[in-house]
């Protein structure tokens, strides 16, 4: 990102932000931010994938508070005036998502009207985490925000992806039809410390099965491509869009594209592991390639990311092997 | 439709059927028909797009029992076992869901799962009524029930596409995950009596216009085409499908496809009409071109929808006029 300062929460009077999802791996890195920035933050989460371990890094902060609660049923906040409502609850990889089906669809739907009420209720912004997925197995490369995507409705992966396509459709209708000031992100694979282990994820996989000695699997013949953003930079791109009055979808993710074997052998070699990659069938309705067109992001908020999936790596591994 | 047969509601045992949406204009032809039959039926409707003369045609009916309820709010049922749940309630029509794009989103989602949880408790089947919306503004013509659509997440049409889309997500994870029986079907555009007369859609437009003696109007150049299925087509399609144990989505439509212009013509000569025919910008996200691919429909249910639109206009245009 640029060395100048751009607008961001960082140089905001402090804010009081209700973050859903607060135990997760980006609401983590979020609260993380706003406390440390001076704001007062209220979690939300029911640890059906978030990680009690996550709320206790800011349990005796002065300014968190903590709600247990399934956001699908309703947010029971009664406190002050909030400035933003921040719905980054879901499962969010496949094999959380497929075991919890029917609550990964309604933390889309329910989960994001009562934070759209809420948030209603409060005058304050409404920031939608939304996802890469809404492009689904994208025929158009790379995916800017005007793609309209290609995600199978009754697929096993649905239960994500349609969820989330109903959160940006509910979020635009409250933001036309009653005003609320909405932000709306696609975030596009990010990674970095507090991933669940059991994550699921290609890069939590090969990390944690070079560390173990395991072979590393990859998925078909490993052509397949994704681009992997750090933790650091999402979080700076989400507080710098806070400030800026756009409501339509903005990408949030690292252009620079990778195959999954390059991922294997960066890793491998990172750990100075002997593992050896093993091949296993790809699963149903995997994308092949996708990368997001960031021109947008770039455009208003000077989004670019910086941070080199070499020395991130480096620095998660040395995290995890502790 | 074939002359022989074929397994349908009309040669099953008496069921009790509860349909939401029953004073809808798909819905109240459902009810006609399957108290035709001799089963009983519970219709459910908060009339924000139904008509309360829908309801009132079956009101005095011994097997009829009405409930007026938001079934985004819950299904207010208590009465005996159940043997269908049928979901036909939405606003269907671009203005109609346009002026009530949060309260269409709703009935796709939570209307959709109280619908699957009040069949699940009680071991019904679950008939979804989806729609050809979720093919969006296609890119492969005919639609196949495989093709994934090209639907606009965030446009002014996708509270009813990606309510409808959500609403096929979640049927599949309550038959997936919770064994809920459980049938899908996407209806092609749909005509014949009981539209409302401020519909909106094309044919109703054109029958009204044509009869006031007013200008026909015609959006864009008139060379988008549509598939137009009589409502009669459709209840037989449905009656039959609920005895097929199909869980995929099925088309259900009239591929007998005509430009919007050519409609017009056939409207004015039925009616005798000197309307003119005036042209307007086409609506955001319009579709240019919308025909169902009923293989599927054809091959399990030998459905083959068998009237011709102009005898069907000509029947309309005498039940409009009177």
């Amino acid at each position: 990102m640029p060395e100048t300062p751009f607008p961001s929460t960082a140089t905001s009077d402090p804010l009081r932000i209700l973050i859903t999802g607060s135990a997760g791996f980006v609401g983590s890195h979020l609260v993380e931010r706003f406390l440390n920035e001076g704001h007062t933050v209220i979690g939300v989460d029911n640890y059906i994938s978030g990680q009690v371990s996550n709320t206790d890094l800011f349990r005796d902060h002065p300014r968190f508070t903590f709600i247990e609660a399934d956001v699908s049923h309703g947010i029971p906040y009664t406190g002050e005036k909030l400035d933003w409502v921040m719905h980054f609850a879901s499962p969010a990889s496949p094999p959380h998502y497929q075991q919890f089906p029917v609550e990964t669809l309604m933390v889309g739907a329910q989960g994001t009207q009562n934070g759209l009420e809420l948030a209603h209720a409060h005058g304050a912004g409404f920031f939608l985490a939304s996802t890469s997925e809404v492009y689904g197995d994208p025929h158009v490369h790379p995916q800017p925000e005007t793609y309209w995507g290609n995600v199978n409705p009754i697929g096993v992966r649905s239960c994500y992806d349609e969820a989330k396509r109903y959160a940006e459709a509910i979020t635009m209708a409250y933001h036309r039809s009653r005003g609320v000031n909405t932000r709306i992100i696609r975030i596009f694979n990010t990674y970095g410390p507090r991933m669940r282990p059991d994550d699921g994820r290609v890069i939590t996989n090969f990390v944690h099965q070079a560390l173990r000695g395991e072979p590393l699997t990859v998925y078909g013949d490993g052509s397949q491509t994704r681009s992997f953003q750090y933790i650091d930079d999402l979080v700076e791109g989400i507080s710098r869009l806070m400030m800026v009055k756009h409501h339509e979808p903005v990408n949030l993710g690292n252009p620079q594209e990778i195959t999954m074997l390059q991922l294997a052998n960066i890793v491998k070699e990172i750990a100075r592991s002997e593992s050896v990659i093993i091949n296993k069938d790809m699963p149903l309705d995997d994308p092949i390639r996708r990368k997001p067109d960031i021109s947008i992001a770039n455009s208003i908020l000077c989004f670019i990311p910086s941070i080199k999936i070499e020395n991130a790596l480096r620095k998660i591994m040395v995290i995890s092997d502790e």
